[in-house]
């Protein structure tokens, strides 16, 4: 077993303490990684703030780093290699989604870096730490010239915008709208523009406006005014919604073009209330996807690095995680925290 | 102008009574029209109940017959010629849509075959009467072989099946679903299987099985045993919704496969209740469509014809439009109306 320094909490609310926990010694397959960065996601929030989880926790699962060790049968990792961690540890390989590169959809449920139980029965713990230890079919290769701090976040947000951007066609002579400027929002319009879409952003705020253009958005519209929407109507073909569920979405369906979809990203335990007229109207379609599977994983991190799109991170300390959440929950981050894990030891 | 007999209501719940209406003379693009048969769908029953209709009206969209007039410009048709009309009788012909064939998403709205207001603001008046003057450009050619009063009614639920089918690309090695064995469904399932698909049948009530399966199903499974749920777990690429909107989705998403779709095709006031946690993980959409383009439409008849698909009608005589709208809000049809024209003299 390795010890190694962590960051958990113990509870709904609870400030995140030093810990130390375990990892596996390194098995023929395995990759320990030699954590550099870990990336704060809203899914860690929710998962800290949830009386369902699984404590005590680590969360984190945007995770880039170096390469320390490898065992005897990996083939694709060497010691020094950077090398990333995303949601996913495991899966059951064997299934026809598995198959398809599709762990995401896993029939048995993949497994989640951080709150799943593991082989062993215990939960899994994430990326608030030192070191962690990953078959090799679940670690992904940083290219090089890719900071780590920037490269972190893709793991996550970044594939979360990637896989849905690929596989509703965004490209040359498509219009993708974005749905919040956020963590998720700020990669995807970097993404869809890489790709070549047209690319709009959508947000409350109009002080997201400068930002939204800036990270290379063609437009940017508030949806608190009503002008937004009449002079949208119909100008998608895609909207990737990172907002919340209990945003009314009909609005924004409507602003869909023939055969348009918009696709919710966020996990929303109410459902969707969704207009059936709009939907008919025009052949639209709204749709759910999460993340994308490793290969198509691996293949957003190469892009990425080949247009040089990273996230816009504010690095912080170990002891800044509680303040990171708050800010997190006020909407205050510009546009990912990440955890420089130096600061555990 | 040209007096024909009709059968018209006067507002929500009044009988039908005999009336005269009158057609336009034929003009250079036009085709007059002697009906046959035509058939009575829930949207004539939906639209002579509501307040909000405009009165008195002659519903009927469902129709099929002989030419027996063509204006000097008309190049598609000549007297004697078999033909149909279906829910469109024009629209703008210059946006977008119309020009991809679209009609049915006619920026400016396309003309309902009744109870639009006509080019003259009198409101345009359907098929339950003698003869019908339509722009040679929305009448669809009826192939010899089909008999008239089975072919009527595909102008509209043949249509309103076929282009999803089509669309969403039901065939060889596609798994299909359709809600609800009714007017649209008993069609849906011809059409589904003539294409090559894998062709279900779910339903309220289980006594439709035997239909179900001759109608040519694979498969029918009722909706109300739980078990059903369980046993078509993943087990579609594609769900055609022929039921209300009040009926709770859910639990059919849950039974569409990785990447599947499931259509609403009805018209519904009330939002759509969407489990979001479904549509993501599968990757699953909802969609809406109506109609089809007026190409689309002769492509469909065609198609029908070939495989030599109709409607199952119950044909009625002029005095049995009031029972007959009974008994389709009673589900008491198998599975489709159709007026005998011959009867309103």
């Amino acid at each position: 077993m390795i010890t190694v320094n962590a960051r958990a909490t113990t509870g709904p609310g609870e400030p995140f303490r030093p810990v130390t926990i375990e990892r596996r010694d390194v098995g023929p397959r395995d990759v320990l990684i030699d954590i550099a960065y870990t990336g704060i996601c809203h899914t860690d929030v929710h998962y800290a703030s949830s009386p369902a989880s699984r404590y005590p926790v680590v969360p984190g699962h945007e995770i880039a780093g170096t390469v320390v060790a490898v065992g005897g049968e990996v083939t694709r990792f060497a010691v020094g290699d950077q090398a990333g961690v995303g949601c996913m540890i495991g899966s059951c390989r064997d299934c026809d989604k598995c198959r398809a590169g599709l762990e995401q959809f896993c029939r048995q449920g993949y497994v989640r870096t951080y709150g799943s139980p593991g082989p062993d029965g215990v939960p899994t713990q994430g990326g608030y730490c030192e070191k962690i230890v990953v078959d090799e079919a679940f670690v992904l290769r940083i290219p090089p010239g890719l900071p780590l701090a920037e490269a972190a976040p893709l793991f996550c947000a970044g594939i979360t915008m990637y896989s849905p951007l690929r596989h509703w066609k965004a490209g040359p002579g498509t219009r993708v709208g974005i749905l919040g400027l956020g963590g998720l929002g700020h990669v995807g319009v970097r993404i869809a523009k890489a790709l070549g879409a047209h690319t709009t952003v959508l947000d409350l705020a109009p002080g997201k406006r400068e930002d939204g253009l800036r990270l290379g958005a063609d437009e940017f519209y508030p949806t608190t005014q009503a002008a937004t929407f009449k002079e949208l109507d119909e100008a998608f073909d895609l909207l990737l919604s990172t907002v919340p569920a209990s945003v009314d979405f009909n609005p924004f369906l409507d602003l869909l073009a023939l055969d348009g979809t918009l696709v919710h990203l966020g996990a929303a335990p109410a459902p969707l209330s969704v207009s059936s007229a709009s939907l008919r109207l025009n052949r639209r379609s709204i749709a759910g996807t999460r993340l994308g599977g490793i290969a198509e994983t691996q293949e957003m991190i190469d892009f990425c690095a080949r247009h040089r799109i990273g996230a816009e991170v504010e690095v912080i300390e170990a002891g800044g995680i509680d303040e990171a959440y708050n800010r997190v929950i006020a909407g205050d981050v510009r546009f990912r925290f990440v955890l420089d894990i130096e600061t555990l030891a």
